[in-house]
């Protein structure tokens, strides 16, 4: 249960309450694609960064190892080892960004594994079926995730599939958490925003999905490649038409300025896998700029990579050693990268609620964003 | 300083005192090659893997980033944030083993590196030179490894220079170590028997270098090819030759019972990259014998890899995880693997001192060599 604590302008300080305990809100979900962070980083550093609530891909688990096994391993807390709260996305986005020969009819989708190209079906149902056997804290309803661009027409008779999938989805998920074997009983159901670029579609929809009662509502298709001008002025559209009582998650968004820039808007929840696949490559965040640490300046730095950071990399590596850990491919540099940038957000995160807490989100907002978009 | 605490047949309990601390024989060492452990291991994670002395090499740091960077950085120990003993190999192994186009004379060798194609010169003066900016506790002396098999005559010739670049390498250590700016002034030196799988040559060699007083010394060239069989018979013919009051070094070995026929033919410290290797593509060791842990078998396996292992792998993972994590090719899987596996390895050199100090060696040896070379 979602709890709105305070309001400065548009921006929300609140808490959600879970069977896995509360979070904390606005919150950044780290992104555990197959049940594992990538960059060597396990359900237990995860408490060390700071992490509140984990995300994991429904389509990648029932490719492998199969919902069934972590089902039988008595879910996705026990598998990977995670106590706090997990949210499942509903396997849509990918479904429609990875898998081959995909085929859309009012039941679901049929498509290819993109892992041994066997043929699979997915459609509302199954999608809250695999995520009642994962036990995810939250599940995400089953969506048509749409191309952008995408016609108008197209975008109208695609959410109007959205919404009749949503309420199948509401259904099942009912169903599932009544049976008497499920792992999480308790299990949350979100509902997906979609309508590409077009604000009235976009509102429309909003407006249909409320009716619904769901636990929380998420805009999804956005960060697909409009620009973040275009993103904001639809969160902004259709923000007044979310429920203030409900919890409300940006899907897949963003740098460290979208985030501020959304929770600005009214956003309590993000995830992006960019802290993550940005560390991987060296790009790092520091709370004076964006660092490339691959950088020839670095090579006899034995400075912190952030001297305003007090994760374990920066309490305990210089940035001479991280710089020659990305050079010589030590698998070493990506895990100590990823665990920079996901302590990086998780802070970041923390800081906006305090000044969410302290009335100072606006000068917050002021002083960070030009800081944290720049390139050192 | 080495001291011999007690012996069992030829098996010995000891412990060797250096200004980085002391390390407890046997002991295996922990090859950390470019300054990190392969598998995302850092050298914070060693301190809970038990890990007593790290290894690193010359040559790579030398071609990457540079012993220049390092020396600047001071030393390996600060650069790579690891307190307690390192040793550091001469780059004579990798000279001839990883390096193109290299050409052997009275002075040294001239090798192209394997990174970028760069002519190089090293000699023993530069390896000890190499080897003082790395700072490590123990450098190792600058030999010829010869190929495995090689000609009497040839092996003759070759271990007479190994002997005169000896010479020079105490000579220049020497040098080095009276220097004002010397990083660690107390670097010790070890020399290395060579002679292929010649006793007669071997045990020359070893009566040769002994005269040298030097502050360990290891047998080098062997696992190159030949049996096991042939090794321990190497070890046995050249281990009384070896002086009683200073360490004995197996260079690259082995199994864990390769390990324990060492102990039992003599030999106080080992290394090998075989237990971070193995993890790396799935090869666990156990207390009840080799798992290969992408067996089909462990697909909803809920018991720990090793029940009777109490690392941080075995503490919060069970083999379904592990599994996943190697199937999915998460670098996750990675991690836990060698991490699980030094510990093993440490482990494994902690009960084999127990056994010592109990007298209980010959029975520690019976007992345990058949299991850990069993694939289960």
């Amino acid at each position: 249960m979602f709890t709105l604590i305070k309001k400065e302008g548009s921006a929300r300080r609140g808490k959600m309450d879970t069977v896995h305990g509360t979070i904390q809100t606005p919150a950044f979900m780290n992104v555990g694609t197959s049940a594992a962070i990538k960059g060597g980083i396990s359900s237990f550093d995860l408490v060390d960064l700071k992490c509140q609530v984990e995300l994991c891909n429904t389509y990648h688990l029932h490719v492998r190892p199969g919902d069934d096994v972590i089902q039988a391993m008595g879910g996705l807390h026990k598998f990977m080892g995670w106590k706090k709260p997990i949210l499942t996305d509903s396997g849509g986005f990918q479904v429609f960004s990875l898998a081959k020969l995909r085929k859309i009819k009012e039941e679901g989708v049929f498509f290819q594994s993109h892992v041994d190209g066997k043929r699979i079906f997915m459609g509302p149902e199954q999608s809250m079926q695999i995520q009642s056997h994962l036990a995810s804290t939250i599940a995400m309803a089953f969506d048509e995730c749409i191309e952008n661009p995408a016609p108008y027409d197209y975008t109208l008779k695609s959410i109007q599939r959205t919404t009749r999938w949503l309420a199948r989805c509401k259904a099942e998920m009912n169903r599932l958490n009544s049976l008497e074997d499920t792992i999480n009983p308790h299990q949350l159901l979100f509902g997906i925003n979609q309508g590409s670029t077009y604000k009235d579609l976009r509102i429309q929809h909003m407006q249909e999905i409320v009716q619904m009662e769901l636990d929380g509502y998420a805009i999804g298709g956005l960060a697909v490649g409009e620009t973040a001008e275009e993103m904001y002025e639809i969160i902004e559209a259709v923000e007044p038409y979310a429920p203030a009582d409900k919890i409300r998650y940006l899907m897949g968004v963003g740098t460290p300025v979208n985030i501020i820039e959304g929770v600005y808007r009214g956003i309590d929840l993000f995830d992006c896998v960019m802290p993550s696949r940005n560390a991987r490559h060296g790009t790092l965040f520091t709370w004076s700029g964006i660092i490339n640490i691959n950088n020839a300046k670095y090579l006899t730095d034995s400075s912190p990579l952030d001297s305003q950071c007090d994760c374990p990399v920066c309490q305990n590596h210089s940035r001479a050693y991280l710089r020659h850990l990305f050079r010589a491919n030590e698998m070493l540099a990506m895990r100590l990268g990823v665990m920079h940038n996901l302590y990086f957000y998780n802070t970041l995160m923390e800081k906006i609620r305090d000044a969410l807490d302290n009335n100072t989100f606006e000068e917050f907002r002021r002083h960070w964003v030009p800081i944290l978009s720049k390139r050192i």
